[in-house]
């Protein structure tokens, strides 16, 4: 019998990958005509934010820092500041872009908030942007509680746990990402339904040998709940 | 008979703004050569930093990207790639910077401690920046509970209040903001002392009326919470 019903934000209840990718396209035709061999700009981005993730964290101010500082370095400091000045709008782009509900999220959360669910959103990026999500939704009022993490790991799932006073087993965590939303859940003794999304961050790929139950939509959460 | 102490991070438990300073004061000599009227490139740094509050948030990825605009902005675009990597090492060395305690901060955690209360840290900020500078302070695990949150107004107080089950007339908060770590606190029916630090960032001064104790050290905040 679940009580709490854990959401992810980005690509389960809200559309976000996509940005990225739209903003990648444009870096990518940006940066072209600097490189001379075979390098792809888009690949040599992702190596840096990599290796600036400790340090900034998830989220849209660290891609735009990313984003400027791979510029430079495989342009050979050729890129003009007009065109930096346009890296900073693209991310400036994805931060004061509306939020834009995915497909069924809406009946969703109201179906489940019926059969009397405690829902909290359990959401990882920068601070002010995802406050401004959970604004911007529509939804704040139907959720339980916000938690904005800086990483999805099992001693984040436990936390929360404690913080909403529910047992592992009374708890599932649905969301698009089978490492942030899926694993750590069922490490910590709790449920998880994974909900892919169109499109998934290389970061966010992870083998496992866990099974699970895979949604086709966020639709079919309020039966699988009820089945449990 | 205070419950539970909220203690203000930055400027309060450990240094922050002095290196704001720094940098801001690198940032001045590297844009200087390119300003022919008498525009303060500090003063232009802070104008863009306003501008950019809503969309961007407190915190070093934030004001890093706001440096690069004003240098874009303030040069004519003539700013080299260059220098503006020069800055991302600027913000690089804000995030990456080891917590300096302030003098006596150990000390008086202990002492609030043994006298049984339950201590918050309450600060704003960059989400990975302020846990890591939590985790870097060795002082973790002596905190009832850390909020890193985006804004410190009343509706911020009001939810700490609610989830840690206190009573405003038992909670007293200590930073070194009157704007974010006392009015707001004393707007919800709280206690608040104001412990000023020796800069104060422009955007935290304030007019009021209000009367609340001033500390000149933190060493002094035991003895005024059992005097409440």
């Amino acid at each position: 019998m679940i009580e709490v019903v854990g959401l992810d934000g980005d690509d389960t209840l809200w559309h976000s990958e996509d940005q990225f990718t739209e903003v990648q396209l444009e870096f990518h035709a940006m940066l072209m005509p600097y490189i001379a061999d075979s390098l792809d700009p888009v690949a040599a981005l992702d190596e840096v934010e990599h290796r600036n993730l400790e340090l900034f964290g998830y989220g849209a101010k660290g891609f735009t820092l990313s984003m400027i500082e791979t510029a430079i370095e495989i342009s050979g400091g050729r890129v003009t500041a007009l065109e930096i000045r346009r890296l900073i709008g693209l991310g400036r782009s994805i931060l004061a872009r509306p939020v834009e509900l995915i497909e069924g999220v809406i009946e969703t959360i109201e179906e489940l908030r019926s059969m009397g669910l405690r829902l909290i959103v359990v959401t990882k990026g920068d601070l002010t942007h995802q406050e401004s999500k959970v604004a911007g939704s529509g939804l704040a009022e139907l959720f339980h509680d916000v938690a904005i993490v800086s990483e999805k790991d099992e001693a984040t799932y436990q936390r929360i746990l404690t913080r909403a006073g529910v047992a592992p087993e009374r708890f599932l965590m649905a969301g698009n990402s089978v490492k942030s939303d899926v694993l750590p859940v069922l490490a910590v003794g709790g449920r998880a339904v994974h909900i892919p999304y169109h499109v998934t961050w290389v970061r966010e790929l992870v083998e496992h040998e866990s099974s699970f139950p895979t949604l086709r939509s966020i639709r079919e959460l309020p039966a699988v709940v009820a089945d449990c």
